[in-house]
């Protein structure tokens, strides 16, 4: 038996784990850490550092394994998605044979929260098809929480609704009905620019938690062009960024 | 000037507070503690019993206050809601004026986060008219994410949107479009039982994170009676309760 623990870490500040993660690395057999090659985002460093701050069992192993790439010219984007988790399952599964043969507490570090935009349940469910597995989930702060906590303000108006969204999605639908609010993640590329900027505001933020956190907030009008401006040359200094925001339409 | 950090500290298990949230209450010079006359869903206790354990900082002092109540027969509900809000301003005032004549660091400690309906930043805006105020916000687990985790689940569908929305909004206007997953918070009346249950999941948690935690899950015909029926004997048995679901359509 496996008992896997999902715990969420948060968006890029070490102070972001809570003391029920801390707890549940703390409490691991094995730890096993994403590393795709050549791509300056997977923030193996940030997680291997979070593990050396944290984690002072000397009973618990950190390991890191070669992240599958997701072949993001597939046309076919759900199939495409779905045999991407099937790969990382079969990876998860063999680095378990190896170091856990006799079962054992396995956890992995999922940015942000494990519920939000986050694959790793569904490939968790993947691998309890092929071995009997017990799964638990450590909540963590979300990219949502760290941008409205940058900006202090609060993601609903007075008993409004919110939707939370993905770029993909406003870019082929646009804003969708009967909400003033809309958070919006997994954009890679600014798909506010294609609504229309009147009477809409929109708080923006990279890098969220970590020290070179960026935020822009106005009206979309004013401030749109700017972001796609500092968005560029961020992903470029860096070599990736993470970013998410909120528009809000009237009020 | 005051220097007001608004600290979340999640759902009700003390360790959802996270190490960024323990920095802050240590580095506050005063925490103020809400307390609601005979409403026994104060939370004060718990509340106290979070600082004591978390806070070794001596200058800390932590001070409980009588909450202004608000008057829940008003026909004006966003009015009277404003109203409240007011009050509470104008009692925080007076203890800042008592406690920190000379300015300082105040800590207040938040259910959940901050930013989802929650009324603390409001209440700060105003607080921010009577003196000199920095505000600056600590991000905590909410109770959408302690149900996905007690639950092990997804809170979106692969690239799919959710809705956040409150019980009083589904009552009056019933499923919003374009979206297969709803998030509701704020139900103190089950509004999902004015849905046709057909095709619909539930996904609900009470007192989450707590040791009374109630999970119950399935298919909206099958356990929503269930459901009403335990939420009213925990509501009657603690004298309070807090809960939340996801409902899910479709898939």
């Amino acid at each position: 038996m496996i008992a896997l623990s999902l715990v969420g870490i948060g968006t890029g500040n070490p102070d972001h784990l809570t003391r029920q993660g801390e707890a549940a690395l703390n409490a691991a057999d094995l730890i096993l850490i994403p590393r795709k090659r050549g791509d300056k985002a997977d923030l193996a460093e940030l997680r291997q550092a979070l593990c050396a701050a944290v984690v002072t069992n000397p009973g618990t192993r950190v390991v890191a394994f070669d992240m599958p790439q997701r072949d993001s010219a597939d046309p076919d984007y759900l199939g495409g998605v779905h045999r991407w988790h099937d790969a990382i399952a079969a990876v998860w599964h063999a680095h378990i044979a190896k170091h856990l043969p006799a079962g054992g507490r396995l956890a992995l570090l999922v940015w942000g929260d494990p519920s939000l935009y986050d694959s790793t349940l569904r490939i968790a469910d993947r691998l309890a098809r092929r071995l009997p597995l017990r799964v638990s989930v450590v909540p963590g702060i979300t990219a949502l929480q760290a941008l409205t906590a940058a900006h202090a303000i609060p993601l609903n108006e007075l008993n409004a609704p919110v939707i939370i969204t993905t770029g993909r999605r406003l870019r082929e639908h646009g804003w969708p009905d009967g909400v003033d609010t809309l958070a919006v993640m997994l954009d890679g590329d600014c798909a506010f620019a294609t609504l229309d900027p009147a009477g809409i505001s929109i708080w923006w933020g990279a890098y969220l938690g970590m020290p070179g956190q960026l935020c822009i907030a106005g009206p979309l009008a004013e401030v749109g062009a700017q972001i796609i401006q500092q968005r560029a040359a961020a992903r470029a200094a860096h070599g990736w960024i993470m970013d998410t925001y909120l528009l809000r339409r009237g009020g």
